[in-house]
């Protein structure tokens, strides 16, 4: 291990270059500290279009950026390829795999994890949407099972290839779902030979009383009503209690029974990464039950002024009382924060507590239906899209000119085509 | 396994979904054959821009089109994603993994694979790149070299990370070479903090006398030029006899020794596909010592006049008296060739002999060079580039539509920019 402290500036180390830390570093560009961004991937992921890499709309290499390319012009930002491991708040320095990183200030910024609720094992049948290589694994599982139905000849089998099952009824869910729905009953209907696509069986499985929980009650009755036009059936208030290859087995009113189905996703649940609790361990900070660190309404732990924690990984209340979503808004305003924070301090000025600007929800479901919650007013269907489809092609552009994304998914609107439904990795199950 | 013979019409079995099986299924479209597409993979990949995935200036979905999208209008045409297993030929059947499949005509064009020329266990310390998940594997070695070396404070160990041998001559070594050697000495130059890329060692070692032996000897003396000119070193009449996880070790001369290399790549050698093995086998026809199958001027295997062989699997001789390259002009004219035959046998009408129309060969080095061997006149430099985009976005746009990717390279060549630089599957070495 070596010390890395660089020459006499103040050293700024954030920990995750997700949106959290990715706006933090940018706000930190060309000022008058040294920043350290430290994450175990090359890139920035931009998360809320995964879930079309996995259904074979995008490829990996349009939703991810290297960090290094981001960051390239910027010499007062070095960006580090490791693990953090540990934290010494004693000593101002984090352990990573391979060094011990003193830091003058410290913003964690490491995300949130699949969470199975105490049942690990359900991994395997179920895989939840975090990473790219997840991705790239359901979008094998969703079109090789179409491929297996092709070839299929008993009825009974070739039905349970064709049924896709999705746990958990927030905007991860509900857009796998309806992506899921949009390729079976529109994109691939005329791929298959032996099949009938539109015969799928798609399947919403929420244990709440409705889906898309964040949302107002008229929003989420819309998502239900878009969800079943494109063949999708929403089950509320079942419970999974069990998963295996066959399927899954829900209950419902004390009685439960099984939904076969040959693909189970995972959209249930997330925790915090495994970083929050030792940090929260060595700093005394007090957790939630999800793991979130509690901070204070400036963003850093209780008595460690210089440790700041941001994004999924932070209990921030809103408003309303209820704590902030894990959401890309959230993480990118409290990155600027802390990073004007952290300049504040340095030049002796007065810090203002965090607050959340809430500029509304958005959720897409399918081709060209969205829904789109604003504060001071709702929308839905293909104006909705038409808002979503130009927020997030604005931050695309903004953090790699990612213009094309734009005129690609114009071509595949009319066109129908999807150049990334790839079978890869097989026989990596 | 089930016996697959549909309606009454003639039934054409085409295995391999490349460039020879693509085209020959394309000439069959709408036509009074039924069309069976047999592949290991759902897509069809245009394997001569793989290395641009392999050093992370295109995305794997920016060269693969599924095969059922490219045919989903062509109602006679099947998409059968299985594996053969064996042939039949006293029945006209071929063996799937899955079931028996009955042809009237059989085309192979199941293509080449690595070859390590009996040294198989060195494909762990230098992968070959055919397949999307080899191009994935090498673009993590590429760029995760350079992460190590950022890290490392050991000078010699760091040199020795950023040293980059490719093995093997040939356009695919040459194009990977001088990939990198744009990656080290342009596109990466403002990346990283501690390292200069450019000062990264790129070997280029060919046994042979000289580079790019089918090219005309001036063709590849300009290729040597334009190779140093982005750092890689060319090293012919140099054999690779070991290697390790440290490097190589060659000899030259009737002397051996070591090169230290973090990252070999092979490019040195194909083999024909096991299945053409299999097939000469149960024909009784011969094979060349690489394993093509010698088929005659109709491209069908003696004896059995409704067997073809096209694509990297048959040994054609050329005007010249020398086999035709394994290359996708060579297996395109090949599949079309083969299609039109069966057409004309079943409207009892004579067939010609196959004869190759060399329209030229190309090869790109680095951003804006490229080798143009046209029979008629040669050319290399940025005109000969000019032309090699403009001849693969053509058939790119041909096979998919894939305008954007023009596009996207016009704007990558004004920005430097790569999106496709990601270091995914780690820890899965």
């Amino acid at each position: 291990m070596t010390e890395s402290k660089r020459s006499g500036k103040y050293q700024v180390l954030i920990i995750g270059g997700g949106f959290g830390g990715m706006y933090a570093a940018k706000k930190l560009r060309n000022k008058e500290v040294n920043v350290t961004l430290i994450d175990r991937r090359n890139f920035h992921l931009f998360q809320p279009l995964l879930y079309q890499v996995a259904t074979g709309g995008l490829s990996p290499g349009d939703i991810a950026s290297p960090l290094r390319v981001i960051f390239n012009k910027n010499k007062n930002i070095t960006i580090v390829k490791d693990e953090v491991v540990d934290f010494e708040p004693s000593s101002n320095s984090v352990i990573t795999k391979r060094e011990r990183i003193h830091y003058d200030a410290l913003v964690l910024a490491a995300g949130s994890e699949h969470h199975y609720f105490g049942n690990n094992h359900w991994a395997e049948f179920a895989p939840g949407l975090k990473s790219i290589e997840d991705a790239i694994e359901i979008r094998r599982r969703i079109f090789e099972a179409f491929e297996l139905a092709e070839m299929e000849t008993d009825p009974k089998r070739q039905q349970e290839l064709m049924t896709f099952l999705v746990i958990g009824g927030g905007p991860t869910g509900v857009e796998l779902a309806g992506s899921i729905g949009e390729l079976a009953h529109r994109t691939l209907i005329r791929d298959f030979r032996t099949i009938h696509t539109s015969r799928a069986k798609i399947l919403l499985v929420e244990g709440g009383q409705g889906i898309m929980p964040s949302y107002p009650e008229k929003l989420s009755f819309r998502a239900v009503q878009s969800l079943n036009r494109l063949g999708v059936d929403v089950l509320t208030s079942c419970r999974v209690v069990d998963i295996d290859e066959h399927g899954v087995v829900i209950e419902e009113d004390n009685r439960t029974y099984n939904l076969s189905a040959h693909t189970v996703l995972w959209a249930a649940g997330v925790k915090s990464s495994e970083l929050g609790k030792k940090l929260a361990k060595k700093t005394g900070a007090e957790t939630d039950r999800s793991g979130r660190i509690m901070v204070g309404n400036d963003l850093t732990l209780p008595g460690h002024n210089n440790i700041y924690v941001i994004g999924d990984l932070a209990h921030v209340k809103a408003t309303d009382g209820r704590p902030l979503l894990g959401v890309a808004p959230v993480a990118m305003q409290q990155g600027r924060y802390v990073a004007k924070s952290i300049l504040r301090k340095l030049r002796n000025k007065k810090t203002r507590p965090f607050h959340y600007h809430n500029h509304g929800n958005l959720a897409v479901i399918g081709r060209n239906f969205a829904l789109a919650d604003f504060t001071w007013f709702r929308l839905s269907g293909f104006a909705a899209w038409l808002v979503w489809i130009f927020v997030h092609i604005a931050y695309l552009i903004e953090f790699d000119n990612k213009l094309l994304v734009l005129v690609q998914w114009a071509g595949d609107y009319f066109t129908r085509k999807k150049g990334a439904r790839l079978i890869t990795n097989e026989g990596r199950k």
